[in-house]
């Protein structure tokens, strides 16, 4: 197990092939500053290498502290002669960190433990599975401070609650339970909060002994479907194609065999195209 | 009223202006092999026949025995040299059965009694009503056997219930009730078992007794708003197009007719292009 | 404050920054004929107007009588030699005022106090924040006349509450409460029948205090992501352009003021182009 601490503002653990990533800066309430943002970044990018090279099944996202993130960090925003060129360039780095956490062939999973604002939206819910504890909340805040969403929260926002609720969030800033995420599909499952960090660990453990072809196919169909332009005929060729190239690699063998003869299945081929297993392209 | 037994496997009934289908393989708990893949494009493919020859106006889809369906039957896909080809040869033939539910100009009603999984899914749920029986489970179960999503499955399941529930289920495989299926919107009704039968009837004999042109041109709408890309603008001018060709045809005026004389309407138009009614062409 | 009323049938009220419509028809409950549509049209202009000489900064949509609309004036409809002409222009010119409300950079607030049916919903709905009091009903009731949906009816419905329910209500017409329209996501709240009035004009007069080009970016945005074809990459693309244009703007530097001195912010900048405020593009 291997730990570090990426631009001061991101812990990096690499536990067997599993990845913890933790926004770890509880004193600025991990709020999106430059090293947020380039911690961030270092953390997909060592995410891509290690599903490139196999070593990677699972990642866990958390933060350190009592809040999961306040969002940018407006005082460092307003510390420059330029706070626009400041805010773009820091978009810029986030953008494609939470492009990564999107569409890397490995299974991520967030844990929103407490309060969650602004970019830091973006952050949590770009996670595959996403796990709130109870006691969370969430406020989009951006146009309080005169400004509109980044990383990602507009889309989030208005694909997954509606136009009406999403709307509403994002226009009064109003603050939302964590019963309330859960109840209108914006994350996965709302946990209470003692038993959080439990399941979030069965979750990852699960996804770490999954057969990675399979999950990387699925995470990439889903992903796909919720992107337009799509349409269900589209997708049903794509679908066949993926489980198709699946039965005839070694994890649709070994699953097939062990249903067969009333076995656990084992799944050891990685996610990777460097790897066996055939090689979902990204979208 | 006639009955027939299609491929072993699929149970067709024509009832006057209703089409009873129904997954009759209780021994295999309706698991999807090749005959019923064939069997199911078989009886979609008699929908056609009687939406076009105007005489069908509503389609109900069943199962029989306690499981609604298990999904492919992955014992069958072991049984020759070649499951990768065997898998993709099944899935088109299915694709183009739920691909006629879908996009069929009659109104197609589904009956959910119990557990659904995997491709299973992708069938009951491309009905336009999905009635479910308070006692159903849903299982997606594809990554559980090293695969990933066919039938649609990640198309609906990522269009109608937001990413991160729909990453969760496909990811984890965890059994969902039927209240959260419900809850979650992935239906259109969660129905008490004893009920279900009946509400099922009332539900299709009142689109038989419906005007069909108006059923086929609100289906048509609602499945292209639904599948990008369509913007506002289009859909807009796509639905003002529709009711002003329906006003114009003989049931938009029966409907007025009737409205004015508060009596209750008489639908007796066809969806049919062959009959007077005017024709949506599918998307 | 001025008032007046528009074609016999829209209540047009400008109150500083805020601009009240409402359908003021309770003899036709509401319904929507040649002169509600020229009215709600004339309305739209107006808020347009006033959104380009920067002096407008909410909208609220409300409706006189015990029903909010009941839709097309099937009667009004009927009394011409060509009822499917004259739906079909009635429906142009209210899609053009129901377009100005979807995409107007000045946030809409509308207020669903009762019944609403028909196109009356695309109305309520094309408003980006829905309050709707907890006594008020909605059913779809085109197919019921032998009619498609018009208005945004179909598109709406099928994007907010997935094709399972909104098929469901769009094919069998069942009348649907204002809670289930709440838990399913179709509107932003549900209030307490008598709470509704105030809590309106709460959300008004914070809209209207609140920073204009920051609202207008972030309908934009959020109203984008709802429209294909819209990807992940695009919007987070857009985001990041609006948010740097925000923080070099007049709001965004008095939002990070604000915040600094840990003040209440003052927002003056209109969310019009012709003014100081960078002019989101509508899409």
């Amino acid at each position: 197990m291997s730990e570090e601490l990426l631009h001061h503002r991101v812990r990096w653990v690499r536990d067997g092939a599993v990845a913890r990533i933790e926004l770890a800066s509880p004193d600025t309430r991990n709020a999106l500053d430059g090293d947020m943002a380039l911690g961030l970044r270092e953390a997909t990018a060592r995410l891509l290498v290690g599903a490139a090279d196999g070593t990677l099944r699972a990642a866990l996202l958390t933060a350190r502290g009592p809040v999961f993130s306040v969002g940018g960090d407006l005082r460092w925003f307003a510390d420059t002669p330029d706070p626009s060129a400041r805010i773009g360039e820091t978009a810029a780095i986030l953008n494609e960190a939470l492009y990564t956490l999107a569409h890397i062939p490995v299974p991520v999973v967030s844990v929103v433990h407490g309060t969650v604002a602004g970019g830091g939206i973006g952050i949590a819910l770009s996670a595959d599975i996403v796990l709130v504890g109870s006691a969370a909340k969430l406020r989009v805040a951006y146009t309080a401070a005169g400004l509109s969403p980044d990383c990602g929260v507009s889309w989030l926002l208005a694909r997954r609650i509606g136009l009406a609720r999403a709307l509403d969030l994002a226009l009064t800033n109003r603050i939302v339970t964590a019963d309330e995420l859960h109840r209108w599909g914006l994350v996965s499952r709302v946990v209470a909060q003692e038993s959080l960090a439990r399941e979030a660990e069965e979750v990852v453990q699960l996804l770490a002994t999954g057969s990675a072809p399979a999950l990387a196919a699925t995470k990439r169909l889903l992903r796909a479907a919720a992107e337009p332009p799509t349409g269900l005929k589209t997708q049903l060729d794509a679908e066949a194609i993926s489980i198709a190239e699946l039965l005839g690699g070694p994890d649709g063998r070994e699953g097939l065999s062990a249903f067969l003869s009333k076995r656990a299945p084992v799944f050891t081929t990685p996610a990777s195209p460097a790897a066996e297993a055939p090689s979902p392209p990204l979208p």
